[in-house]
């Protein structure tokens, strides 16, 4: 065993010794903390940790260098301290030490029910971490002497040797048990899922005991000053009277922490020990400059404090602590801003599932779109709305969304699919909505024809039955579970006004709807940087008018089912351009294939055909006829403007005419107009050439004058790398990276959730290219773009309205790539805010 | 009028004079030659287009100035001399000068009626080409002094003047009118069409008539000395008379050219004029190293040449007549090569509509697939391999052809579709089979219920009917039309041999089959550059075991299908090295995705699930998850070699297994393996890992030494741009064009049939990418591949296996990318590999 020389490395804790979380971990640092601030903390030794790894690998300690620096006889407790508190690390170990005659002086001092509790809870701990015996073997025994000779006993039984008295081989024990349980591969592997590196190491700390048990005023207690949910100020926390860890003095009274109307609490019978407790509290928040949870033991009526650790906290409290201390001159307001991790307040922008309420999951999948709902389940859009008009939330449950489902998901309290990735049509339209979605549950099945929804452990669920989803988690529940509403308070607010004083780059919102565009104002986006016009055709009345139009004959019928839309199209750029108060508002020209516009079953052909009084069978061939293989590579986009040109010049009619509408009022818009799917300079000038043409014919027939942006959406590898002739006919060039993903991957962000898992588990991909910009493939693909079209035309304005938008790592690669915004789903707004100044505030190393 | 001075900037031909094919046009530079080779050619002056163009814009030429350069009073015929021939150009006037007093001299000389005829025929053509008068006023006039009479007052009827008996007067009159008729909006667009440049411009030859009419033996004809269709010397032409142009004087008798059964000839009767003629063809293909088609004149026994050009011919004759020249030594090989245009040859290798048939024409689309064939139609695959097994040939007619279809393709003599484009999947099968076939025929409309077949016309055609597709001028013809065999003479591979002598890149062939192997052996391809494998299931033994293999529940099932796939494929495999006999076979691990394996109809999903004794339910729910929006950009390549591994390690040891069996017959072969749809690096290692430790087993359980090569599909943008990091596990990239230019574009090529023809037409592509590789933007990606691949491995191995192979513009940018080797349709590799020696030498200036 001796195999090496004892080693002593190890430091008594004092206001000037040296002591690092580096090197010796967060408890220990945070103890020397206490011990500057002259708090009451009972004698620290501690061991770093290089002197844990030695141990674990078979040095030993010199057990009585330590003990020596404390009191003889006194009993000690080891508990562990890693560098960052999340890791975890082995069980504390508490009153080493204890023997026959500790036994002995503990009756005399803290009476015989206590030194017994106290005797029989250390053999037990030690048999179960050091000597690693099966735990249950001294269930049955009590705290007596009966129970601890018994106790011993077993013990001696089983290990061949008597229990060990020597207090310094109960602490070489304890140490070499700790150090080696910090190794353990399942230690190891937890761990590093909370983050930890690979080389991450443990210290130990050695700390006199206090006994919360005995004579006077005993009992052990945590005390926050926090609400931890809400983040204001508010006493909160428990008291464990004559109580140690969780085991509690038989017959003790019970004590609340503060004033209860229950019965006596700490506040009432010590005052003067809960002002003490308060005033560490208000000392610690300025000098450690956070809000602290203390964990403090009260041993005949005298206070110790054993440590004080962050408060556990909401993201919404998070947000209140780090401005209210900014607020108060204790951090400033950069390390408020650096303190909240932005992925984190996308939780407070929608309902929350209470993180107390029991979960009874019936399916798991891909946290989509965050927030909770409950509803009733619905499979169809077409039950969705009537479910709402019903007044009854719903949950629509499909095995995927289409272009058809826009308006059930508007009318869904959440969405729960069983196919799709992080970039399938049902999480965009959910993120950009704003409801909670749960997509590529597969381990659901979904039978539309029953109206049933089977689950993997057999539970079935019908259509009207109440689920829960939760979309910051993956998951849908069984039920309904209780909700914690949004929190769009005043902390977040000024948060992010800190964080828009520093932003480099622009933030825009993605806004199809003058709802989104609401949503858009108030997260104070500064403006619209992708408006989805097809949206606007799902509508009921749009629609039928959307399917003359398809099924014209000649450019003059498709002009005139065109021409009964443009009223509405107009209303609805009057409206956004309202909502939107002068802010740029960028308007994409229609996008998808025309087939989308149609109905995909039998009886929704039929109905097409009854409402436009033509055969089935010809309604039918037209259908089949205008089907594609690979609808994304197909007839969409510019090909349709450029194929059917009416339709463009119907939008850009209703765009200028809204912009005359609203130049009338005494406003000002500048409309910006986006082209899709470009891949040559050629269906830039076809385009522009007929848009500048119903521009000056609106100027003349309204005599009102108004300028307007035209640019393009930059989203085909070609695009990029023509991206400077491109940039000639274009006032901007706007980056839609989930298309240019799609085609510089070959990989199609709805079909490749089958093998996605596969791909991220093997390393394939780092990440979902979806939801982390590739910045190797498709990465070059923008910086060449972005470099050619700003040599071409130096004022090209370079912007980025993907998926990718609202994402940190991105958005870091945007602002240095030089784009002037982003844009992104509206709900993403205010991440985006507080992402950009956390990257300034990086780059400057500011603090 | 008299705008502008006389100009008199004119050549009379002489052996020494300067005349020059671009400034006098072709026919001017001809007749020099002739002049020069002391031929019997009657006096020539020549207009420079310089001159022409004046006259056009209002100068006037010094007729007198011309006239003095014949002896008083001659005839004179005014013909067109552009640069070249094929641009065309106003109609030749003939007996310039006649009048009254020509009139009276000819009836002495020539005889009264050749007088009338002549002197009647040049009042018309004067009036219609002159005075533009309306051609059929003279219509009822016979060649008599009274019809001339009659035609002279009408002249002056309509003119308001009396008809110019002046000569000079005609001549101006004629020079000015033909320079005109040049400039006209049709003609410029007839010639523009044949690509002659904006600035094309006619020089004019003005030459001393000779009569065909008149005493002795006078006539005229055109004699060619090579079979215009196969190319092989063989005396043919024509012989007129006592006739002119197409005029011939009443009852003279008929007189054959050559020795004819049905009556006497030239040759009998004047046999010194036809040995002169036969020593002027034997000249003319010395002096001027072409095989010539002699224009002649004969007047009263004395033989003129009015005009000498190179004879027309078929492709074939094209092959045979240049490669007999370079025999014979009168033009250098690589002038042989240069001589024949690389498109023409692919005529060569199919089955030819004879030129002279009628033309039904049913139905025209895109000439997908060169060659012709006659068959009855099928609507069905199945009913095209059961014509087959029935001894008809069958026109496989379809909306548009799918995987599946591949055997019915096999079966068919040609295919019929009614979309699709240059690339969709009809044409790029029919090339590779080598089956001529017509794409996107959109104005037919198939009945698949009622099994018929609606034409534009109204025609309807029934299974069965006999039709005939022309693959090589995108038509369908009803019934059966002669065709001419294929042409796979000594001469075609003679001159082939000579073009392979200059190759700098290699040239391989796209072959899945054992007949596609067959033919590119045939035709001297250097290996198979890509083998698709995923055909090899499609037979129908072999497609229920594929479908068991996807309907498998876990790997085990799944490889215990393959399993049994496994021996098949081996045998595939050693036929194919069988045939290459040595030659390097590049084989590509399966490709699509599995649901293209699937039947698409209900009663196909019925007999599948029967096949494999599930419910129907079960089948069709499998069957429509596999399903995807997006098959392009879905489940399919390397991805499916990386979710399911248990595919490629089947193919990998049936590769390798194959290899063996050849290697233990004394044999050797390197197979290459090819991973498809490659976008991350990762993939490649991951599929490497496999297939190296397959290699293993089958060496070990074999006790056979074997080397393989594994490379990569490179298809993806992203593959181009990493393809540094890719190429650090691929010993060759193979660049595949298609799926590459679909996806810098984010363009189907199944899809894109819709607006191509828009997209062409108004400039947005200059042409269909699909066919003409987009230097631009999807050559920027290829070089970069290119580039970083080779820069990370300096020996990789850079090929291409797209359509784009075949193209000779593209086969010029992969010359000088530096790419090792191409691969194209068996079909293409004549053609590539005489594209690639007209590049050589282009590059060379060799001539």
């Amino acid at each position: 065993m001796q195999k090496y020389d004892l080693i002593s490395d190890f430091t008594s804790i004092s206001p000037k010794a040296d002591i690092l979380a580096a090197t010796h971990g967060w408890r220990a640092k945070c103890l020397q903390r206490l011990v500057r601030m002259d708090l009451p903390v009972p004698k620290v030794v501690t061991l770093p940790a290089n002197t844990v790894r030695q141990i674990a690998i078979g040095h030993s300690i010199d057990a009585k260098a330590i003990l020596s620096n404390f009191v003889p006889n006194t009993l000690l407790s080891v508990r562990p301290s890693p560098a960052n508190p999340e890791w975890g690390g082995p069980a504390s170990l508490l009153n080493i030490g204890m023997n026959a005659a500790a036994h002995e002086g503990l009756c005399l001092s803290h009476g015989e029910d206590a030194a017994n509790i106290i005797f029989l809870q250390f053999i037990q701990a030690y048999a179960m971490h050091v000597a690693r015996l099966d735990p249950d073997m001294f269930d049955d025994l009590s705290p007596s002497l009966e129970g601890i000779s018994a106790a011993l006993k077993l013990y001696e039984l089983e290990m061949d040797e008597s229990f060990p008295e020597d207090p310094a081989r109960q602490l070489t024990e304890v140490l070499r048990s700790m150090s080696r349980a910090w190794e353990g591969t399942t230690a190891r592997l937890l761990r590093q899922a909370k983050g930890a590196p690979a080389e991450a190491a443990l210290g130990l700390v050695v700390q006199e005991m206090v006994q919360g048990m005995g004579q006077g005023l005993s009992g052990c207690g945590i005390i926050q000053f926090i609400d931890p949910v809400a983040g204001a100020y508010q006493v909160t926390g428990r008291f464990l009277a004559q109580g140690q860890a969780r085991v509690q003095l038989a017959e003790s009274k019970e004590l609340y922490l503060t004033r209860d109307p229950r019965g006596p609490s700490l506040e009432d019978v010590a005052p003067d020990i809960f002002a003490h407790l308060l005033d560490i509290g208000a000392l610690c928040r300025v000098k450690l400059r956070e809000e602290m949870q203390v964990e403090f033991t009260i041993e005949n009526g005298k206070l110790s404090v054993l440590d004080a650790i962050k408060v556990p906290r909401s993201s919404r409290a998070g947000v209140r602590i780090a401005v209210s201390l900014a607020q108060d001159g204790i951090i400033s307001h950069n390390e408020a801003l650096v303190r909240i991790e932005p992925r984190s307040i996308s939780d407070l922008l929608h309902h929350q599932l209470d993180p107390k309420a029991p979960r009874d999951v019936m399916a798991s999948g891909i946290a989509a779109s965050p927030g909770a709902a409950t509803g009733r389940i619905v499979f169809s859009s077409a039950q969705a709305q009537a479910s709402v008009s019903r007044g009854e939330p719903c949950i629509l449950v499909r095995r995927e969304t289409a272009p058809e489902d826009i308006r059930g998901m508007h009318s869904a309290a959440g969405v729960l699919t069983e196919r799709g990735g992080m970039t399938s049509h049902a999480a965009v339209i959910g993120r950009g909505l704003g409801v909670p979605c749960v997509v590529g549950a597969s381990n659901i099945v979904i039978n539309l024809r029953e109206k049933t929804l089977a689950c993997a452990d057999g539970r079935q669920f019908r259509e009207g039955d109440i689920i829960t989803v939760d979309g910051s988690k993956g998951e849908a529940l069984v039920g309904a579970v209780k909700l914690m509403p949004p929190a769009l308070d005043d902390s977040f607010n000024t948060l992010l006004s800190w964080a828009d004083r520093l932003a480099d780059i622009g933030i825009r919102a993605n806004a199809d709807t003058p709802a989104d565009a609401q949503t858009a104002r108030n997260f104070n986006a500064q403006g619209i940087g992708l408006c989805r016009t097809e949206h606007m055709f799902f509508e009921d009345d749009r629609l039928v008018v959307m399917r003359e139009m398809i099924f014209a004959n000649s450019p003059k019928d498709r002009s005139a089912a065109l021409a009964r839309l443009l009223p509405i199209q107009r209303a609805d750029f009057v409206q956004l351009f309202d909502i939107m108060q002068g802010l740029p508002v960028c308007i994409r020209l229609f996008d998808p294939p025309l087939h989308e516009f149609l109905p995909q079953s039998r009886d929704g052909l039929r109905e097409l055909a009854e409402a436009l009084d033509k055969p089935l069978s010809e309604v039918t061939q037209r259908a089949e006829a205008l089907a594609e293989f690979n609808p994304m590579l197909g007839m969409r986009g510019v090909r349709l403007g450029v194929v059917l040109p009416e339709i463009y010049d119907m939008q850009a009619q209703a765009i200028f005419e809204a912009t005359v509408v609203i130049q009338r009022r005494g406003a000002s818009v500048v409309p910006e107009i986006m082209i899709p799917l470009v891949s040559a300079k050629r269906e830039v000038e076809l385009v522009k050439s007929n848009i500048d043409a119903v521009a000056s014919r609106v100027r003349v027939s309204s005599g009102v004058e108004f300028d307007y942006k035209l640019g393009v959406m930059v989203e085909t590898p070609r695009a990029c790398l023509r991206a400077g002739e491109i940039a000639q006919h274009a006032s901007f060039l706007s980056f839609g990276t989930n298309d240019l993903t799609q085609m510089t991957y070959g990989l199609s962000r709805d079909d490749a959730g089958r093998f996605m898992n596969t791909y991220v588990q093997q390393g394939v991909f780092l990440e979902d290219p979806f939801q982390f910009l590739d910045f190797d493939g498709v990465g070059e693909l923008l910086h060449m773009g972005a470099d050619r079209g700003r040599k071409v035309r130096p004022d090209v304005v370079l912007c980025i309205c993907g998926e990718h938008a609202g994402n940190i790592e991105s958005i870091d690669f945007f602002r240095k790539a030089g784009f002037n915004y982003i844009s992104c789903s509206p709900y993403r707004v205010p991440l985006a805010r507080l992402a950009v100044a956390h990257l300034v505030i990086a780059d400057g190393k500011l603090n």
